[in-house]
């Protein structure tokens, strides 16, 4: 059953989601064209030998592996790219296969965007998070030293190829960090998952198979169905950041790379259910609820003890400047259903952020 | 008459091309928007204070001025722009203001597609070769030591603002360049616009401001239906490098900045209808119309005596491996009928490049 080969796709998304062992299905699209597999050190150590050898297909199939971590999705890494799609004399036909993270996914599919106005690419991403969040939507990028993913560009892939069977190599706390938008999309967009999420904590935190499939199949669903919608990020697409405004911020004040990007969600995810719940959009049990959920996965709940609480405010207050001076909060009009909030005041969210800050039960 | 503004547009082009002094328009375009202008040393001088001043409508302008010359437009250049964008906090709604030739055009309206992954620009081509071509069609991109264009984007402006008045400034030698480009879009898509250049060929060559606004107006036209048809060149688009081929290799051979653009395309433009008459697609008498009308525009016709032809059929073997193998030509059916001929033979164009070596009188 696990072993099934899926394909999902949202009339308005033009490129197929493979679910499973899909190999085959990619070694097609890229017969008898010119393939280049960019991954990581981390990733290509587990995977690229398998990857390569299904795709025996292509014409020519050449590897470059960069160094891993999300402080190398810079411009200087996209010229690497750039550069060996060039000096190896790529042509407009080839495909691009990005093998890896979020970071791969985001910094190959930018190069594709780029090479030659654009080439053909094929993301597989290899995390949790990237399976279910960053490799689907045709977002590209890579950092600036001002801001996260401020180049950029929307390039869809040819295919994505999230196989669960590419995480059990990754590294339990990188695993749980992916959970925390698993939860994200129950939390924001599907009551009905979350509740699902609930009664199946324990063999996601486990990573039982069927159960990991599940959460990949629904979260991806969900996730398309939203970018259907509104693929450069206008509208709708803006709830996916449920938990993000907190999450950036408090990412920016730990100093990037100190919590996963997920970790930093998970709090922001219970900051966004207490301020919801403290205008009683959701009922009052519902904090209580998340933060058992995330606590199940091992995810922090509250913000650190000793942090710099006046840091956390100087982030949110850039934040806030960046969207011209409204603070742009994504909130809960009920549970799975986020919504804008750009009326949040300073102390509201203070309130929640002391929400976050007290002390939860873990009840798995 | 010729001060009147006109808006060109195609269907399937999503952008306007205002012609004539159409700062109002653009400054509506722009209201109570951030707007950062891009310019070049040479045309800043002339044409910043002027624009500027028409932009008064923005809440905010801000310009950028880069050194001038093709050799600037690098990723290097790309990321100056995307810098100054980021440290200036300019937000997702600023528009980007291109004004220059090909080179700001096509860096600009590079860095506009990939700041924030999109933002507005607006394209106001300083130079003929700019308003009859580079500005039109939506490419931007940048130069790699590997190749032209080599990273780069589709991305439409919201506008191009081509005013002949703009190319008052600009030094005889690049209008005249720029008038190559005018004769290829007769020469290849429309025999009568051909023979409205051959009757009105003087007073192109001495810059009469109707035969210039008029030498505009019908190839942006031309240009925009052929954009229209295949916005991302998989088909028709290819057409308009009609003397492209050996123009590309003669800038090559003659070491890039030795000849401009236009005058290595001149070349081009005469061994392609060299070719096609060797064919019999066209009348014999083809060649020496084309000649004469470039020679009337002070462009050159023939190879540099000195020209090492080995360096130039090297040229011309890269560009075909770049072509995976075959050289993509582009010849014609007929007058205003240019088509791809993929089976042009290295001995036919060896004989196309000799008449192209001939000698010509002119006859204007």
């Amino acid at each position: 059953m696990s072993a099934a080969i899926e394909t999902l796709q949202a009339p308005g998304v033009g490129y197929p989601v493979f679910l499973g062992p899909a190999g085959a299905r990619v070694a097609g699209l890229v017969a008898g064209r010119d393939v280049l597999v960019v991954s990581d050190e981390n990733v290509a150590a587990y995977h690229l030998p398998g990857v390569r050898e299904q795709l025996a297909t292509a014409a020519r199939c050449r590897s470059l592996i960069l160094p891993a971590g999300e402080m190398h999705k810079t411009l200087a890494g996209f010229q690497t790219v750039v550069d060996t799609l060039a000096h190896e004399t790529f042509h407009r036909d080839a495909v691009l296969v990005a093998l890896g993270g979020g970071v791969v996914g985001d910094l190959g599919g930018f190069a594709a965007a780029c090479y030659q106005r654009g080439i053909d690419w094929i993301a597989v991403p290899t995390t949790l998070l990237a399976q279910v969040d960053a490799a689907i939507g045709g977002k590209t990028g890579v950092n600036h030293p001002r801001g996260k993913n401020l180049i950029g560009a929307f390039h869809d892939p040819l295919a994505v190829w999230a196989d669960p069977a590419h995480l059990v190599t990754l590294p339990p706390r990188e695993f749980r960090a992916g959970l925390a938008e698993v939860v994200k999309y129950g939390l924001g967009l599907d009551a009905g998952f979350f509740a699902w999420l609930e009664a199946h904590a324990q063999a996601l935190a486990c990573g039982t198979d069927s159960a990991v499939r599940e959460a990949v199949r629904r979260s991806v669903q969900l996730k398309l169905g939203v970018v259907a919608e509104d693929r450069t990020e206008r509208g709708r697409r803006a709830l996916l950041n449920l938990g993000h405004t907190v999450g950036h911020a408090l990412e920016t004040a730990l100093g990037h790379g100190a919590w996963l990007h997920g970790e930093a969600v998970a709090v922001g995810l219970v900051a966004a259910t207490a301020l919801a719940a403290a205008r009683g959009t959701v009922e009052t049990a519902l904090p209580a609820r998340v933060r058992a959920l995330l606590q199940c996965f091992s995810l922090p709940v509250a913000l650190p003890a000793d942090l710099d609480r006046a840091a956390l405010a100087e982030a949110l207050a850039i934040d806030k400047k960046i969207a011209a001076g409204r603070l742009r909060f994504i909130g809960l009009r009920a549970l799975g259903a986020a919504e804008i909030w750009d009326d949040v005041a300073a102390q509201e969210l203070a309130a929640a952020l002391d929400a976050a800050a007290g002390p939860t039960r873990a009840d798995c």
